[in-house]
């Protein structure tokens, strides 16, 4: 597709800003109309640090646009879970046995303010802020707008659409609510809500707990984690119940209650919190959910990206790095020269959703993985046993956590089907005593790679695939 | 709950005219509302007999009512598949080994004329027609209905609302719109449509194939099934790609065309039908969705149920009968004697959605199975083996389709996941000649026994159950 042609992107979050900087670095006539003032001149988070997980996909996609470096300074290293129990002891369990592989904590406001400002050093980008997108009509390629400042409305024509506007996404809306096409469509919200709260650096600036982990402190039903922050602190979520088990948001609601359960279920983490019962009850309590859709494009008019399109639960640290790959992948689609905006979007989304479908259950998987197995002796003594094996076999072996994370040449759907797959075989050969973790590592690794196969065959023959 | 409470149903389909029955049964006032005129009076199908397959969980619903017997006066069992190939050779595949076990065919204005009749001999049933549930108020408990013959629009007021409204449920969209709690919800479209047509009887009212079948013709990517009306007739569906494939929906739109495809595909039911190209252009093409949500209830007010509550694809002919059971379920739970509406609807949607949700990804299994499977070899092999094992141990053999099909105190769920695994252990033993279908019966019944149990027990240990 040549590039004389104008891209409306609506939503300039983390996605639409990436993708206004390719299809920039591209040639495109960019427009983005984002509905939040603009972050770089005014504090948003009203002081509160939002961070995320960054990792090799996310990567992957900084490399295309020339990002890498710049991105690495905004990254704080987590090189595995601190897990710590309810008297307080705590245990590092490494996300990969290959030393060079860990994940990151990463500023959303740092790392968006970075896209922005290299987007806009494209001429042919325009990004305008306070204004939001209220519908688009899709059979004539334009959207609808108001813009904040002076309340007006005003319509925008392009040609092509892109919605990179997030789970709450106004062009999906005009789809489900248009019933001109056969949308398919799911959102499925979790029992559980989610609270942001914070630990705050010591007075000299330093951090109050390990800096380098991702912290957690499962439960089983509910759990509570912390990712660290540039500034000494961390950001601190609890997940929890709305209204199930003795302690859930909607019987939290005095200061007592709150430190009782602090006390009872998280004591370090109180011990270090004593902004605590402000944070609790300032911040507000968010549902967790998963949106998928179908199709994500209207002709060749408009398209869906990002959260607009497959918004997942936080719980496998990859809703932005699938964002970003989105934009890896579109690019690729671009690269093999369509005439026609339609084929370029079918492609895109013939490709990818069964990508972004997976890792959707792949996050809710680990939701239940991280509040639950973690705690849990025979998952412990599987993820020692893998770790060993990324260790002693770095080029033959990878649990599904580290092809999901750190394995951006693997598609999520493959990840997913090789990685159950491997689990259910070690789970199942631990428990029949079948490989034993002190054993030989060499014949344990034939073992499992035996089993899984088989596990993978009999799946083919049954037509589960 | 005691009866003096005044319940208002909307709809008057099949499971809401079998709610009112029950509920009428047992006391409560209840006050119908349906959109359309009164079958019993208009002839709404305009002469052509819309016909579903009945079986046993369905059964047990109408023995709850009193039915069973007046229920068997329309209906024409279906012992089998009778598979047609493209050169018109037939082999019937039956749907059990234990000869008591059919389905049947039954007409669905017969039954919801039936039912609308036996609800109305109770006089605190009344039920009230061409009016349009437009919305539902959930907090008040009042719902907003046109009445289609005056024009005008009115407002009932009732101690709970039961929505069986179907599909398109007025209720499921206001739960939708409301936004006033956390609403799952999930449109699913397939990429086949599907269209009616008709065999008509001979002229002296014979059948013109055999009556006592659910005929099917298998071809893949597409297939074409009849199921015999008490007429002589026989309600022919083709499902088909909507734009996939040499001949699709879109594509089928000269009558040369729509002959050519059914000379080539199906030219034993082209030879029955001299009426096709009127029926094919006449007849619309409708889409095949499934629709999953939750929570069905808002407090103690209101509730959905039926197809409302989960529409589902027509491949397992259980959407009758899972609507059927919905009110076996539901009138377990009052019998529990729980004093509010609330703990009642939330104990029915607790045990029952997990066995809507099974039917419903069962019922897409089907569809793969009845247009691709059945013509396939070893699937062929699966079948012949399942039936000779249920013959041979009629209380020790079930396939899955007989336990989802024909055993009532089964849940679908439970249906599902054993049968699930006995399919995968059948097909795996076949594959790897561990079983032979000429070897010995006993000995191939104990090693699918044991193989179905290490499937589950592997599984649970994963943690997929």
């Amino acid at each position: 597709m040549n590039n004389q042609q104008n891209i409306l992107i609506i939503g300039a979050g983390l996605c639409g800003s990436l993708l206004a900087l390719r299809l920039g670095q591209r040639g495109y006539n960019v427009s983005v109309y984002e509905k939040r003032p603009d972050l770089r001149k005014v504090d948003i988070s009203s002081g509160r640090s939002i961070n995320l997980a960054f990792s090799n996909r996310g990567q992957k996609a900084m490399k295309l646009v020339g990002l890498e470096k710049k991105v690495k300074a905004l990254c704080i290293p987590m090189n595995g879970r601190m897990i710590h129990d309810t008297h307080g002891n705590t245990f590092l369990s490494n996300y990969s046995g290959r030393e060079h592989e860990y994940i990151n904590s990463i500023s959303r406001g740092g790392l968006n303010t970075l896209l922005l400002d290299e987007a806009e050093k494209h001429e042919n980008v325009k990004v305008f802020f306070n204004s939001k997108c209220l519908s688009v009509d899709f059979e004539n390629t334009t959207a609808l707008f108001k813009d904040y400042t002076s309340k007006k409305e005003f319509v925008e024509d392009a040609d092509v659409i892109i919605a990179a506007d997030g789970a709450g996404s106004a062009l999906r809306k005009s789809y489900y609510l248009g019933k001109k096409f056969l949308f398919s469509f799911s959102q499925d919200w979790l029992s559980h809500g989610y609270k942001e709260l914070a630990i705050l650096p010591k007075e000299n600036g330093d951090y109050k707990t390990y800096k380098n982990a991702l912290h957690i402190w499962p439960r089983g039903d509910f759990m509570l984690i912390a990712l660290p922050n540039l500034d000494g602190s961390f950001t601190v979520t609890l997940f929890l119940s709305y209204d199930e088990g003795e302690y859930n948001f909607n019987n939290l609601n005095t200061e007592n209650r709150v430190l009782e359960f602090f006390q009872k279920e998280f004591p370090d983490a109180l011990s270090i919190m004593p902004n605590l019962l402000d944070d609790f009850f300032t911040n507000p309590t968010s549902p967790l959910g998963t949106i998928k859709c179908s199709p994500w494009h209207y002709k060749g008019n408009t398209l869906l990206m990002g959260d607009a399109a497959h918004a997942i639960v936080p719980f496998y640290g990859q809703g932005m790095n699938a964002s970003f790959e989105d934009v890896t992948e579109f690019d690729k689609v671009l690269d093999q020269g369509y005439n026609d905006w339609e084929t370029i979007f079918k492609t895109f989304e013939k490709n990818r959703k069964r990508d972004t479908d997976a890792i959707a259950d792949l996050a809710i998987d680990n939701f239940h993985e991280m509040k639950d197995h973690v705690a849990n002796p025979i998952f412990q003594e599987k993820r020692k046993l893998e770790m060993a094996l990324e260790k002693e076999f770095p080029d033959e072996y990878a649990s599904k956590y580290s092809m999901v994370t750190f394995n951006e040449n693997i598609g999520y759907r493959e990840a997913m089907i090789t990685g159950r797959a491997q689990d259910k075989a070690i789970l199942n050969l631990l428990t029949d005593k079948k490989i034993d973790i002190s054993g030989d590592l060499k014949s344990n690794l034939e073992k499992i790679k035996k089993e899984t196969e088989a596990i993978l065959e009999d799946d083919r023959i049954a037509g589960l695939k």
